[in-house]
């Protein structure tokens, strides 16, 4: 039986610590093909490169694995891959990360890691983004090995619903071990952004974007709560935004005359 | 009773013509700020400016309304505007757009337009992103007019469901008059993505990423539908990516052991 192709990629850049993680256990399952960012697109959302041109190329940083990296987005990433760089050959599992910082919560708008996912799922193809709650440079990404093998192997096993990929975060390593995994929902949270004024050398303005993240939610169903209490969060997410309720809602509400 | 403050923004950046209608229609209604990206910025999807700087600059493009212009992405304007801008006023309705081009069925993911519009609605305003499908640079947007002030108004008065932000699209100017409205689901489709590769003077290879929609949706149901049908289409979209569905399978039949 051959093994299974999987795409690697990501949003931190092909150089980062957490991709080549990633890559190592992926080794472990399949045949991997990497194809990531050649520079940090950290906060890129779902972005797209329309109206520019793309640079691809192809890299050794991963020894035998075949590894592109490729100037635009992580959703350009996964878009060229399955258009160009595997031409005609689909990936059986496209996973993504694994990202230094949180993507719970409304995080997940933001995240390039998590676009990459999303994007493999807009192919149909089932997809997985990783995340480690640490923003340290020189976070431990060891414990969450066992558990990105078992994940990736569930996925490859059972597949994943049309339109859906998965929001996997880790807590940063603790003294405890890990607890084990929560299948959740988003948390009802936000950020509270603050912009710092200041001035640039010749005393024209520019800000900086800070902000503090704010959980409203008091349940223990979501990825926060999961976080928090040491267990590796899973949220499947869909990218059919519709707002069902609603559609039913302002038909019946509205008065157009 | 004082007039409602209105936050406008786009993506197609603050000298496109679909922000000047916007602009026009707004004052008719309410107290109109703009805050507006200073180039364009289609397909930013989500994109926030981390790990960099925003400039902002005020202008005088909109006579005696105050309008600003940021180097960021449209979900940074509508953050700066929140939280520097307006020092404490929060905006009873922000609208965006009107953007040169569709962002019906999966556009919206990567969409700036919808962006501004989902980052007001993660910071409880209601909000709305109106597009025009129609490329050309020449496109006649006059009869959106009546709808587009009609559905400010509507949800002025209504209010929107906390987490939903509205994805208002219009069907390119045709000799018959619109039909109406449609409120409707996004349409199942994608992106059929190719990828042209050329060689610059120096001889390296670049990109250029192409595509063709392919609708798989055959329902009346859904906002590409109403577009082809020649309806206004009204796609409720929610922030919460949550497949509630899904929770439940994957903890019914992966086997952690």
């Amino acid at each position: 039986m051959s093994k299974p192709l999987i795409l690697v990629s990501n949003d931190d850049g092909i150089t980062s610590k957490g991709i080549r993680m990633l890559v190592e256990v992926m080794k472990e399952i399949g045949e991997v093909v990497v194809v990531a960012p050649d520079s940090p697109q950290s906060g890129m959302g779902h972005a797209i490169t329309i109206g520019n041109t793309l640079r691809l190329e192809e890299n050794d940083l991963f020894g035998e694995i075949k590894a592109y990296e490729c100037s635009g987005t992580p959703a350009d990433c996964v878009k060229i891959a399955k258009h160009f760089v595997l031409k005609g050959r689909k990936p059986d599992l496209v996973v993504s990360g694994i990202n230094h910082g949180s993507n719970t919560s409304v995080s997940v708008l933001y995240s390039g890691t998590m676009s990459a996912a999303i994007e493999g799922a807009m192919e149909s193809m089932p997809a997985i983004g990783f995340s480690l709650c640490d923003y340290s440079s020189d976070a431990d990404f060891n414990h969450t090995r066992p558990y990105i093998k078992q994940i990736a192997q569930q996925v490859l096993d059972k597949g994943l619903p049309q339109g859906v990929a998965l929001n996997v975060n880790f807590p940063p390593k603790r003294n405890e071990p890990l607890k084990g995994i929560k299948v959740c929902q988003q948390a009802h949270a936000k950020w509270e952004e603050t912009f710092q004024e200041r001035f640039d050398p010749n005393g024209r303005r520019y800000f900086w974007l800070a902000g503090n993240f704010v959980n409203f939610d008091k349940g223990e169903d979501n990825d926060e709560w999961a976080i928090a209490n040491n267990y590796v969060s899973i949220v499947p997410c869909q990218y059919d935004l519709t707002s069902h309720p609603t559609i039913q809602e302002i038909s019946n509400s509205w008065d157009f005359s």
